[in-house]
């Protein structure tokens, strides 16, 4: 279970001399654009994530995808390591500098390039969140689904394979990038993919770098589809007396092809935490947030489908979001589901974790994790992406205590095991980063060394954002 | 317009002497499952493409993944190059064999290993074809949408990244697969992506694998999502006055989120042809066949929304195929329209081709490529799948007249790029194969030394169907 399939830490890391005359050059070339300030070396790492900081040595603000060239072609040359830097969002230790080097802060790549309204595409910087694309979309009548409960970056999402509630309709950042702008390890600019719907032409380079969490390419500029903003949006709660019966009731929609929008489960302890949280007052059961998108007729007659599926199942009559505020506050509720977990027990730290399994899985997955969470006395909610067969847990520990820790890593170490064995994944869409390295053999096993074969080719020196996906050095 | 890039021809090839007992030892081993008949040989390279033919040395049929590890491990250490062959059904002369080498058959490896109701999806060896999978799905109520105009094999399909009419509502073979099994060029086996529907788990080693032609690994398996089949279907011809209106209606169609099942677009000479090869009766205009898939309701609401769009581009009422039986033919005449093509001019070559564009460059972009056929004298139908872009130009030629094969090579070479021109691909589904090597450079630039790297990371001797995608030597 705990293999690890390695990239050699950087073999031949930067000298004390050849560091400092690198960032003596940088800080004259780029300014205050380019700090060694603690504090901001800090929080460049300091994430949402559990594990422990690890301080990249400065961090650069880059403007342009040339300036990003430029910087990774002198850190290249001078063997320091590159960690690209969006939002800060990230959850698995993506942002960490376990052997030190620059963090590549571009977030100040924020532009919008543009947008084709007609070809349902849009061009942006890769520091551009989701929410200032969806702003900026306002009055275009398209939107852009994907959506991790963080406002994200979206150069950050594609690098992590980012999905989130809408990903049962609109798919994941797998499907979101048309093409993609990156500096390569060398500092060589691509572009990959384009502007057509799909291509045979050689090999899909945007869905390598997609997930690729910055081990073989700094993103800088994206393609990304759009969707139009559907005539009837209806959005409501349903309260189940099992998980089963939630997970069946999913299976079920999904099965007839109804073409839910989002369907996302909250355990009863998720909703308890979301009731203080967020002031709702729903009954303390598992629960379904769901959403339906379609003409007034169309999206109509999916709830009344969906409805009495639910039914069958266990499942409460719909209470519906009637007014947009409502659906507002509903998904927010959602969104916010990580702070409210933490306010469950506050004091303590989050462990936020996720795993994806065949969808037929999802209720014996769930229900065994539940049990597990039990036995070992943990405080945990769960959050799913139920079309999906993604779930999230999020023990909630006092990281202070080896005892908790320990405990808290056999639950991961056998969350995962479970997930695998329902021929799941360790991570539906948060990464690897740091924290999942030691479960990717299991997951894929040969297939790890043709991944380390490929950074190999692509970053022989390792420059780029090393020990995340496959070092071993935690 | 014609670097080329290329990965070196096989460096070191085989000795004749290596050949002989490489091969003695095949027959030994697999007796008359291995076969250096010159008829065979011939079958193997002669496929629907307008190149020329260049057979194998040899012809193995396949059986289990473990052969093919076992005959890609042997040629390997022979340094024998091997082109895996499916249905024989690719355009672009990927099943040649320009160096010799030996055509590793996978058509016997059509079993279908499971079907997963619940979960829709099934796995499948490399050489089941799509007609076989929806024949044994007959009885689920699912489908696998994917369809090329040929009964290809799944796994050429997932190799060239294949797509058809159902691209525009279910996605192409980029979507189509889940996970897969390969054998790499030295014969390890890897088994990629999963069951999961998504995953954030490292290098989406999946789709670099979809789309690679075979020069990465040999795909002997696949796992692949699955549709419910809907519980309407409504299919029907739309003729409009002019090609743009066609395209426009599109465009507004998609625009406003219409969940079109199927678009496809065909030009006056096309339904020509298909009116005398199919026995069709319809006027010979720019003219769209349509199919509409949702509950009762549903699909109705959807054919009342584009009937009228269609209206207001100048397009007639909907033609209707209401028995299952009319639609069925409708169909086949779209899937025949390379025949029904290849008899407007009795005796000559059939180039088939294909690019694809943004939606919103489509009318532009075909009218010119009609005005340039106009220019040529050429007899070139176009049909396309307009609503990802995407169409197809089969010019009808004498290839023993240079003459003719001039005007042909001009009109390919102006074909792409003027789809370049637009941002969009010199393939949207035959891929590269031999036949578009020369346009690579123009569409991707630098990327395609990124993917020369990974060809030569993961097949270092150039054993696995060597000269395509890349090399130079047509």
């Amino acid at each position: 279970m705990t293999t690890v399939s390695a990239v050699e830490a950087l073999g031949d890391p930067a000298s004390p001399e050849a560091l400092e005359s690198l960032f003596a050059r940088f800080s004259a070339r780029f300014g205050d654009r380019f700090s060694r300030s603690e504090a901001l070396r800090e929080q460049h790492a300091n994430t949402l994530t559990w594990l422990k900081v690890q301080a990249p040595d400065a961090v650069l603000f880059a403007e342009t995808t040339e300036e990003v060239s430029e910087a990774v072609a002198a850190c290249a040359a001078a063997r320091v390591p590159v960690i690209p830097f969006g939002a800060g969002s990230s959850l698995e230790g993506h942002l960490n500098a376990p052997f030190g080097g620059l963090s590549l802060d571009l977030s100040r790549m924020n532009a919008i390039l543009a947008v084709h309204e007609n070809d349902l595409d849009c061009a942006v910087q890769a520091g551009v969140t989701r929410k200032q694309l969806n702003e900026h979309l306002r009055d275009t009548g398209l939107f852009f689904p994907v959506d991790p409960g963080a406002d994200a970056s979206l150069g950050g999402m594609a690098a992590t394979r980012a999905s989130g509630t809408n990903a049962v309709r609109y798919g994941t950042m797998r499907d979101a990038v048309l093409g993609l702008t990156a500096v390569l390890a060398d500092g060589r600019i691509v572009t990959t993919g384009g502007r057509a719907r799909k291509s045979s032409a050689g090999y899909d380079l945007t869905r390598l770098l997609v997930g690729s969490e910055g081990t073989l390419g700094v993103i800088t500029e994206l393609t990304l589809k759009l969707f139009g903003i559907p005539e009837t949006i209806l959005a409501g709660v349903s309260t189940f007396q099992t998980l089963e019966g939630a997970c069946n009731a999913t299976i079920a929609a999904l099965q007839m092809g109804l073409p839910l929008a989002r369907i996302e489960l909250l355990d009863e302890v998720q909703v308890r935490g979301c009731n203080a949280y967020s002031k709702l007052s729903l009954p303390e059961q598992p629960t379904l947030f769901l959403e339906f998108h379609g003409s007034e007729a169309g999206a109509r007659e999916q709830v009344e489908i969906f409805s009495e599926i639910a039914q069958g199942e266990g499942g409460g009559a719909l209470e519906w979001a009637a007014r947009p505020e409502d659906r507002s506050k509903l998904w927010q509720a959602r969104h916010d589901a990580y702070w409210a977990a933490k306010n469950l027990r506050p004091g303590t730290d989050l462990i936020a974790t996720d795993v994806c399994v065949p969808i037929s899985a999802l209720a014996a997955c769930v229900t065994e994790t539940k049990q597990d969470i039990e036995r070992l006395d943990l405080i945990a909610p769960i959050v799913g992406h139920v079309g999906d067969g993604n779930f999230h847990v999020m023990p909630l520990i006092d990281m202070s205590s080896a005892h908790e820790m320990e405990r808290a890593r056999q639950f991961l170490d056998r969350l995962i095991e479970r997930a695998l064995r329902y021929e799941g994944t360790c991570t539906g869409e948060h990464g690897v980063g740091q924290g999942k390295i030691r479960y990717l053999v299991a997951e894929h096993g040969e297939g790890v060394d043709v991944m380390v074969a490929i950074k190999k080719a692509l970053d022989p020196l390792n420059i780029l954002n090393p020990g995340k996906i496959f070092a071993a050095d935690l």
